[in-house]
């Protein structure tokens, strides 16, 4: 198998020998096999490993066999505990999702501060048959079978075209230690059902199943291409910018052949998903609209207009990545310094390692606190507006930085001291409001 | 389920009401429930069962069940008993196969023969899940999990909205007797693992799979439209007909992507199956050529050259209905008259009834014999044609008609006595060979 993954690397990610990769190593038998032949391949590398804290000791054991294996190896590692429980409660998500929001997040943080060109993540391909079933069970269009994506922004998934079954070889030849994730979660639970139980049928219904299934994937995926770009061509010629808004004639998308998937292919970049809706709206009377989470679609004669729902004042703007620049509601250019230079109201420095994904912007929240720059202990937002004599538009038109759920900056009124840049600081960012 | 039913066939087959309809019935659920439909609906029907003498004396029970329950219902009932066995030996198909081609190929003669508007089978929702995994585990293409279709030729589809277990449900409610059929066959082996191993695990994944299954299925049938579509205008851009050959230019082939995909869409109407080597003729030196079963692909210079490949000594031209018209590779037309009208030799009258389909046109084959017209007892084609002293090229262009292995017709020269019009014949077919 290490040849096979050695001629991959080589034709698919040939940059990874001069570049810096990340892997994503949970102690599992599937990114230890992807350690032990990024290793092998002498490859660039550091590790990352999240640590959930979901299932108390057997959590922390993996996290010092991950960290006892990296040392072994000798490269730069990284550990993060996260509280995966509330953090899910919090965002009224299940905590398969709570922990992936979380894990991506801190890699890119990772990967932007210490500059990792590549983040490689260790699914195979029996996770794509996988991935295949729920989304065919739960209802999908020809992009959720179309697979798992081998490249995507940073992350690279070099594991993709091997089964698990020669992962687990791989690991036997070559004594590779791991340890079994006895989570019983959902996801996992769905997982192992489809692996047990369904799998094994298919492959007794042809030998050769999963290398047909993932033939057939591919020409799925490269049908999803073919039409991507047919409607692309299509959206260049029916949406018609206009003054920040886009119109689109009814006459031409009437006449589209089938209507549904057409209004779901052209509308799903703007988060629609319900094309009944979009296409009753079509024969509807002037002034009807549809609402996705970002943008409204409404009817006008005889165009359909499309536009950004105006903010609202309890807008949040996240900010997934340590990003250059910071575009919306308000202008923040985010840059890494090496020293303080010049202070003014419009700058901050932060210490870049103390600042958690995602940064939030948005407007003050009744209960809000921080800790104000050269202040000891924590003051209220609503007292500081006070004792600044702020009034009520000011009030209303104040943006605040936070790093999840604490305050970094009053823009331009006062930083906070918990970020603030210390002897220890190795990682300096300078945050600065463009006028 | 028997409103869904009329709303179905109002909306979607209106003309059923006026038109007559043959319903395929095995005497399993299924095919009970639908003749339990189309008969509560009050349809013009008639009735058609295959004898595949596949098991025994339940095969023999199972025509005796329908044949009474036809009887109660006062329909027109039509049986034939079929060689399953030894036709799939003969054309190395397996059972299932063979047993597919006999009963369509009998359906469609049934339905030529009298004025059958459509031919209605008991295809379920279930039936699309099932098929959809079988495509899935031999590898596949859009086209092969986008569905059975509703309507395909006279083939109509009425129970393919309905689930297995709405149509137990009516058998239930109503009454229905139905044959359990103990086959064990291949195909049924398949379905069945499928049935009761993959299926309720996928609806304990989602409680809703099979709804949100078919749902997903209609998505991709319309993005395999939308694609189609596509290749549709790009062939009328690509492929330049010229004496009876079609030029394509390389270069353009060679721009298009996702390349494969493109390949296989564009050649598939030509039997072209293996996009690779047809990608490997782009670049191949002048002269290379690829073959399918029926085309040639060749390179010569800046193009490729498609043509139909042409006829070889041993060429079989198969036709599956009683058309109106042989075309290749001579003319016969083929017309159902009500007495015999003018006779010439190259013109002939037999009994419809006798003939089975398919109708095929070939050469002489050593061994060949047959009943001339107006003998007693078989006479060996080579002794017939040495009686009428035909020379060696003579021997070689001769065409002759068969049904099935039968030969029907020394095409211009001699018909035979098997097909000839008796006075019990109810129809009568008239094959006129054209200059």
């Amino acid at each position: 198998m290490f040849k096979e993954f050695q001629n991959l690397i080589n034709q698919s990610y040939p940059n990874l020998y001069k570049q810096r990769t990340l892997i994503a190593v949970s102690g599992g038998i599937d990114s230890m096999v992807l350690l032990h032949l990024m290793h092998k391949a002498n490859l660039n590398l550091a590790v990352a490993h999240c640590n959930f804290t979901l299932r108390g000791e057997e959590s922390d054991a993996e996290e010092i066999f991950v960290k006892e294996t990296v040392a072994d190896y000798d490269y730069e590692f990284f550990v993060e505990r996260f509280p995966t429980q509330s953090y899910a409660a919090e965002k009224g998500l299940n905590t398969q999702l709570a922990a992936r929001e979380l894990r991506y997040a801190w890699f890119n943080h990772l990967a932007e501060l210490h500059n990792f060109d590549h983040i490689a993540v260790a699914h195979h391909a029996n996770d794509k048959i996988e991935t295949f079933l729920i989304n065919l069970s739960r209802g999908t269009g020809i992009d959720g079978l179309s697979g798992i994506p081998e490249k995507n922004q940073k992350i690279i998934r070099p594991l993709l075209p091997f089964s698990r079954a020669q992962i687990t070889a791989y690991a036997k030849e070559n004594n590779i230690d791991w340890k079994e994730d006895s989570s019983n979660s959902s996801d996992k639970y769905i997982r192992n059902k489809i692996r047990h139980h369904i799998v094994p049928i298919l492959e007794e219904l042809h030998p050769n199943f999963l290398n047909n299934f993932l033939q057939t994937q591919e020409f799925l995926s490269d049908t999803s291409q073919i039409v991507a770009k047919q409607v692309e061509e299509l959206k260049s010629i029916l949406f018609i910018k206009e003054d920040g808004l886009i119109k689109i004639p009814v006459q031409q998308l009437k006449v589209l052949h089938p209507l549904r998937t057409y209004l779901y292919e052209l509308f799903k970049d703007y988060n629609f998903t319900n094309w009944d809706d979009i296409g009753h709206l079509l024969d509807a009377m002037s002034g009807k609209a549809v609402y996705s989470k970002t943008h409204e679609l409404s009817k006008d004669r005889s165009f359909l207009i499309l536009r950004k729902i105006p903010l609202k004042l309890n807008t949040e703007f996240i900010y997934e990545k340590l990003s250059e620049t910071i575009h919306d509601p308000i202008h923040l250019n985010v840059t890494k310094v090496t020293e303080i230079e010049e202070k003014d109201a419009n700058t901050i420095y932060v210490d870049a390692e103390k600042l958690n994904l995602p940064l939030i912007v948005r407007k003050w929240h009744t209960g809000d606190y921080f800790h104000p720059f050269g202040m000891k202990g924590k003051k209220k937002v609503s007292k500081f507006f006070k004792d600044e004599k702020f009034s009520l538009p000011e009030k209303e038109t104040q943006w605040i930085l936070l790093s999840q759920d604490q305050i970094v900056w009053i823009i331009g009124k006062r930083a906070d001291q918990r970020f603030a840049v210390s002897p220890k600081t190795t990682s300096i960012l300078k945050i600065q409001l463009q006028p």
